[in-house]
């Protein structure tokens, strides 16, 4: 007998119908033989709807009082679970995020798990029941109710697998699982059977949005298997775990990014210090800078590109603008209309020829590359966002066949 | 310095408009150099809203999970609330039931309080705080949410009151206060300045549905003076209280309620234990019998005559007839069209002549009454129902001038 951890989103369980589907599943894994704990979010809408109530009061309202407000959607969810559970005779009982023995940190609206008590979770386990568990959020100290922020209910999940030494989490999604490639538009793109924890957060961080990476971390931290599924049509979806099989693929996969800007900073002194200057400017204001470049310097100055995220990107540069004396007064420039295309694979770290491949697919199209930057499962590009859809498709027509 | 408890109902907060106009009362409340705890319901027609969602879900939920559901409609009210309260300046914290302490019994949906920890609410208001509270819930001492059924709010407030020693306990509705008789029926009603706690039971009973009686109950044992009070014209409203200034008045109100019904049981032996066999079986399905009446014996045989509630009566009816040889098979009438008039006041006591004024005001308008009823302070009357608003206003005319 297994114990699994089985989450479903917002849209799983957003009437009645999809309840009901939800609970047959739930069913279905508890007739072969498992103890069940669900982790559910709000229903559809409600989250959004709840912060448009709050609109209406504040324009600024206390993270404190959201928090309060926003945990009322889990709690709907769970009990409503719960009842369809029973109605097809399934014993279950519902427990909101303290209930769970969810403590968090005191950030409000981004609180961070700090200690989870499954003692009331074990005991209803041991009483046979399924356990239905309000995801996304915990109770801080002072028991004032915290939530853990967008996408905090596969965090919960992952959490509590963890805690429970579960021997699987099941991430439910409107998509099979991980694919090659965003299959809406790659036609080729393969659903993977296994992802290392590693190629995930890489992918999750070119673009690919299948799973909340914190929930990714947290999973390879605490080695907890997650497996991405369907729960419209929960045939076995991706398995991601620490070693991945390779099942011959160099790469798993073609992820596109366009929350993506270039800034260049011509004519910078080429003098210790300069880039210091630059970068800690825009961490001060929480502006990541991912790719950076620098021309080798002529006449003692060199040029500075690098990429922000798109949203950041006028912003940063009014930051830069506003304090240029400090590095040469030289010209700013911003370009938005760019994209990062990466492929992420751990087969890459022992074979020659990847990079080389993935230019030769572009060259072959006649994309120019921008900038380019490698980690050891990672290679990605900037080019012009107007090409980025072909990139995707000649990369990924070169390396999966 | 006082410190006073406001209780809202769910009309009062179920809008944006509805929510800032309860803000001022309180902030008023607080300029005037008060403490203030608020209790809320939940919005509007959210409690219904729920109900509905879970009756989509099963004709026949569990009770916990229908008050885990529940629940979250007062910590909605609440969260918004104080963010209202917030808005305006005035630093306020909501609090759910649990967080206030409330500790009910295990009854779900109809739990009853048996503890209050008010240590997190004095925290709060120390810290020059106004605390929003969750009305209508509590928690269980497995830690499983509770809800205190339905005007449970008007509970919640009156326990806070009687365990933080509040010098008031201010209940907001829709009416200005405690009038002799219904308002929009009686033109020459007026509203009462005080009541005491067993004059407004006794009105409630009556058919006033003003208070919760649950709540008034509770009030008196703790001696928590009650205002009623209107949220949309909050002129000084009614006092509830011990002892209540006279005001030259008999009789405090006049109220019909015309869930009623009346059974005969004609020739029911006149032997000793008859009537305990009668109401033995009704009590046992729990119905309530109001007044009682019996026939002087006759031929060994007597007539017995109660009123039930109007809703009971067909249950009423079959159950006796099944039952009917037991006590001597006679014939069993059910008459509905009936109405109970009460008029109630304390100072019927030591006035003599009050049932004889009520007796003529009803005969001056040939009004034929079936069952008289008397306690301390309340005179009923059982009368044709087409006649009881004629009635109302005739005794009202006769007393209150």
């Amino acid at each position: 007998m297994a114990l699994i951890v089985q989450k479903f989103g917002g849209t799983s369980v957003k009437d009645r119908t999809r309840i009901f589907n939800v609970a047959r599943i739930v069913m279905d894994t508890r007739n072969a033989g498992n103890d069940v704990v669900v982790v559910v979010s709000a229903q559809g809408d409600t989250t959004d709807d709840l912060i448009a109530k709050a609109g209406e009061i504040s324009i600024n309202p206390s993270q404190r009082e959201m928090d309060m407000l926003l945990a009322t959607g889990e709690q709907i969810s769970i009990s409503l679970l719960a009842m369809a559970l029973q109605e097809l005779g399934v014993p279950a009982i519902s427990l909101t995020g303290w209930q769970a023995g969810f403590v968090t940190d005191r950030a409000y609206t981004k609180a961070r798990i700090k200690r989870l008590d499954t003692e009331r979770v074990e005991s209803e386990l041991a009483r046979n029941r399924v356990v239905v568990v309000a995801g996304f959020q915990g109770l801080n100290r002072s028991e004032d109710v915290t939530t853990l922020g967008r996408g905090g209910s596969d965090t919960s999940a992952v959490a509590l697998a963890a805690a429970l030494h579960a021997d699987r989490c099941q991430i439910f999604t409107d998509v099979e699982g991980v694919f090659t490639a965003d299959p809406r538009k790659i036609r080729k793109a393969r659903k993977l059977k296994e992802i290392t924890f590693d190629e995930m957060l890489e992918l999750a961080t070119s673009g690919a949005q299948v799973l909340n990476n914190r929930s990714v971390e947290l999973a390879k931290k605490y080695n907890v298997e997650l497996e991405v599924i369907s729960s419209i049509n929960p045939v076995p979806g991706t398995v991601v775990k620490e070693e991945a099989d390779m099942e011959g693929m160099l790469i798993k996969g073609v992820a596109k990014d366009t929350n993506v800007a270039v800034i260049s900073i011509l004519g910078v002194p080429d003098v210790p210090g300069m880039s210091f200057k630059v970068f800690s400017l825009l961490g001060q204001r929480n502006i990541n800078v991912d790719i950076i470049l620098q021309s080798s310097g002529q006449d003692g100055h060199k040029d500075l590109i690098f990429t922000v995220p798109r949203d950041d990107g006028d912003n940063a540069v009014s930051i830069l603008n506003t304090n240029s004396a400090r590095f040469g007064g030289g010209k700013i420039i911003l370009r938005k209309n760019i994209a990062k295309v990466s492929i992420v694979g751990a087969g890459m770290q022992s074979h020659a020829g990847v990079a080389a491949t993935m230019f030769e697919a572009l060259a072959a199209q006649n994309i120019n590359i921008h900038m380019i930057s490698t980690s050891e499962i990672k290679i990605s590009v900037i080019i012009d966002e107007k090409q980025a859809d072909r990139a995707v498709e000649a990369i990924h027509d070169a390396f999966i066949h």
